[in-house]
């Protein structure tokens, strides 16, 4: 199995990484990161810089899409090439899914009209804009698109993904492989259960 | 703060990425990703690429390390410049870390002698080598050393991390900001609670 991620300038490290490492260790699957052209692509916080090896065109019907989020998703979805991509593969593919503001590159290339999906909760109410039913959700299937709430909760798409392409006990293996028995030292992760005044402190962290 | 995290040859992608996510959303904190010479490093899995933006001279004395786990710690615990630049860096730091297979690279620059740690729970019984009291545990702080678990339990160690080297209200809102409110879909990140049979077939992923 083919697993494509685009990526763009200011994507998010971890919305790409994170689905990544999983799909990475997954017995038969390749995992290529794409873009308008091949080189490097540096994240929304300036200090990360990954390598895409394959360009839109060398990569045109992989069997799963993943489109990470960011600070640059904003700017990306006025990126014909990228939306294009997304909206061509999207015709031959297994699986198109997304983690954070992803799913509004998704809405951009026409995929989520009348479906629900979800992204960072800071965003959700703009996932209306492209005619999908916002759900405040960590990992949402519809169909064959999957979308994830923000950053982290790629890892938990990607596991569910490679369970629903694969067989659950694969995806298990994978989820002791990388030791995802998570313990977050907060209950802070979720703003319906986030300390008072806490989103207006993460929100300005995010931009 | 400044943040340091060594790259070399077959390390894990969400090792280093994880907790650089973490540390990159916190104001005041600089992460870079060193090297023996700038420029790519790839990953375990032979697809993912990440820049060093900075040699191991350019960077001596950064107030945090982080050093990652992955396939290639056995090759670099031989790696003498890695090595020594740990143990050189270590004698300046604020705070020195590891995630997963990376903690043997800690052992290795002698920082772990009658210290308790822990690392990938497949090599648990090598830290002892080292001196360590091997210690089954997601993160484990003594003084200023912080080792986590296999993989993904680098994104609890840099949140714990950042609880203590700023505040905890900080540390809450890189959590809500990268939503981190885990859901993983199986209960079978741990040899611990995985179905019979699992760790076999994790580990077959791991080699």
């Amino acid at each position: 199995m083919h697993i494509a991620i685009p990526l763009y300038p200011r994507f998010t490290a971890l919305d790409a990484v994170g689905p990544y490492t999983v799909m990475a260790f997954a017995p038969g699957c390749t995992v290529t990161f794409v873009a308008a052209a091949r080189g490097p692509v540096t994240d929304d916080r300036g200090s990360l810089t990954l390598q895409a090896t394959a360009s839109y065109g060398d990569l045109p019907h992989p069997d799963v899409v993943i489109v990470p989020g960011g600070a640059g998703t904003f700017d990306a979805l006025g990126d014909r090439a990228l939306v294009d991509w997304i909206a061509e593969a999207h015709a031959h593919t297994r699986w198109t899914a997304s983690v954070c503001s992803g799913s509004l590159l998704l809405g951009a290339a026409g995929l989520l009209e009348g479906r629900k999906a979800t992204t960072h909760w800071a965003i959700l109410d703009l996932l209306a804009q492209y005619g999908a039913e916002p759900v405040s959700e960590r990992v949402v299937t519809e169909g064959k698109i999957v979308t994830a709430a923000g950053v982290s909760a790629g890892i938990d798409m990607a596991l569910t993904l490679l369970a629903q392409a694969g067989d659950v006990e694969t995806a298990q293996a994978v989820q002791l492989a990388i030791e995802y028995d998570p313990q977050p030292p907060f209950t802070a992760g979720s703003p319906k259960t986030a300390p008072e005044g806490l989103p207006e402190r993460a929100l300005a962290l995010l931009t």
